[in-house]
């Protein structure tokens, strides 16, 4: 079985710098299978990158390798972590990509990366994915420890992200990842919105749009309709049926959304 | 040679959403080799994916399972079918994206997807790609006969596309596909034109354009030129030399186009 | 280890065609390894291929086969050729896509595609990358010799891009790239500044702007400030700090981009 690797960045899709990182890892691990999970987050939206990362990569085999570059502080004194969450195994800068992960479940094994003799001989300041997290990344899954990686942190930068606020009749989160469909998925899980009553009697509110009751599914109601449901990560999500919640609402990343029980 | 799996969606190419259906197969089936035919279906865009299935997936080694995703009913009475088509083999919603491969070579195999134990433990109402059919694809590739998915059925939906009309002097027919080069492809093909004369003579309408003549290539004209020709499928194709028919046209999927002898 | 085949075309990545070559190389090749370099190449644009093809083709293992297909001269007398270049292999149209290749080591081995026996039975002639390249591909890493597929051709095509112009007391270069993020890559190296002058003391002109010194990284600058800086490629950038210097300068692949020294 061949080692896995996966790719989240915000590159974008007509970019060359994603293969320019493959073809390092073509190049130091024959056979190496690559995934790309998506080069599509928007320029440096560290806190889309967190929340597309706890969507999908806890779901890949254990031990399986995910490299994460999004980077605005690229050649500054910002850290490049290597972490161990929940049996997955995560490069990336300290920028708060992890933040969701490390929420959900603490590092095991928290490393900075300060030992060139991993990284490429030459090191641009541009494009460390390419210079130093894909020849560590090659390293590693050729059996290289951790530990020779560099020092042990102990904590890692988080983002104010992912934690809903309880109100005194409710609480409040907020939109947290605009979906291709223009579905709008917010900070607020099952879980956050139990104690407030039962789903079909909850009231959601986003910007002048009030939404009575949680629905099952897209189709729970007539086209052009503005529904409330969980998505299928148990998140809250905002979705017009056969339309783009996104444009109906104006609404995108970092909207309050508030739900109140009826 | 591992077991290929192939995935049509209308997720969008910035999607995590493609990412959580891979994870479950590389989970599930060490080893798998996966192929994106496309995430960029318009959302919800049944026929677009038909024809995108048909183009494609024929040409791959036989046996391989293709995922098709296309699924404005997720959640709703909607079956989900397995079907082995002219030796390939296909899992998706039974709402019409299979109509262009079953009208070319009818189904061998047809089963609706009800036994639960080849699904996930959990499964979201509104998304039956990651929690139903990846599951099932990874029991296929692992040898699963399909008998064991659920009861044979005799019937799938098919769509109204696909099927040219006679006319007293002509053929009519539909746009059916706009690539990204703004080609317009329609659904008629060499055979719906023969009857009419020879390909030279044919004068091909769309709104109030007619092209007198069938050419052989792109560069069969001046820069600006609206061409008419078969594309590498053997289907009327609408271009424009050096641009975009799409715009220059203002045509989209649906447009009518006919096509009578000279 | 299975062979290595990498993609870079103009197809646009919603475009069913990328898969019909795949579908192609997978039926010919059991276990072939597919890379996506990029298929978001601006429609026709050869000059941006020939430079992602620089950028990222070099750095993949020895023995790749690169296939390119930016092809507007499609069912044209255009050739189509093979080439080896610097350890790596390539089959692309002759039509300027290896001109920066070319320019950086010479061609090794150049053989025009002639004999159709290594090609699909049928060839559309609108298909070259499906119906050619890819079955002479499937060849060629099952090891047929290149001096079967046809002549040895002395030349190829090459462009105008590529090659800064000495002012009196400067270098005049273009804008050759303009990334996702907006960043404008140019044709003007390291090595072209050197007798200017050190770095922090040139003076970089596009359109109005100028900008004065030569920067590290990204970061180097406040939000909103134009900077110069060189690429991971060892290329002169333009970029905005948290912007993008495209919109900012209204400038993209083509525009004029001076520097002199200080």
């Amino acid at each position: 079985m061949p080692p896995l690797i996966t790719l989240t960045t915000d590159f974008g899709t007509s970019s060359p710098y994603v293969a320019q990182v493959k073809a390092e890892l073509y190049a130091r691990v024959p056979g190496v299978e690559i995934v790309d999970i998506t080069h599509a987050i928007r320029p440096q939206a560290i806190s889309e990158g967190a929340v597309v990362l706890d969507d999908t990569t806890r779901r890949f085999p254990a031990g399986t390798l995910h490299i994460a570059v999004i980077d605005p502080g690229v050649g500054t004194e910002r850290s490049l972590l290597y972490a161990e969450i929940a049996g997955q195994r995560y490069l990336a800068p300290d920028n708060g990509l992890l933040t969701l992960l490390v929420q959900r479940s603490p590092a095991t094994c928290l490393r900075k990366l300060t030992d060139p003799r991993y990284w490429a001989a030459e090191v641009s300041p541009t494009f460390h994915g390419r210079d130093i997290l894909a020849p560590v990344a090659a390293h590693l899954v050729r059996g290289l420890a951790p530990e020779a990686l560099g020092p042990a942190v102990a904590t890692l930068q988080v983002l104010a992200i992912g934690r809903p606020q309880a109100l005194g009749d409710g609480v409040a989160g907020q939109v947290i990842f605009a979906d291709s469909f223009g579905n709008l998925i917010t900070n607020l899980g099952r879980g956050d919105l139990e104690q407030l009553g039962p789903p079909e009697k909850l009231v959601v509110s986003c910007k002048s749009a009030q939404v009575h009751g949680i629905r099952r599914t897209y189709a729970d109601g007539a086209a052009g309709t503005l529904l409330a449901l969980f998505d299928s990560q148990g998140r809250l999500e905002l979705a017009v049926v056969n339309g783009r919640a996104q444009q109906s609402l104006a609404a995108t990343v970092g909207e309050a959304v508030v739900v109140k029980g009826g």
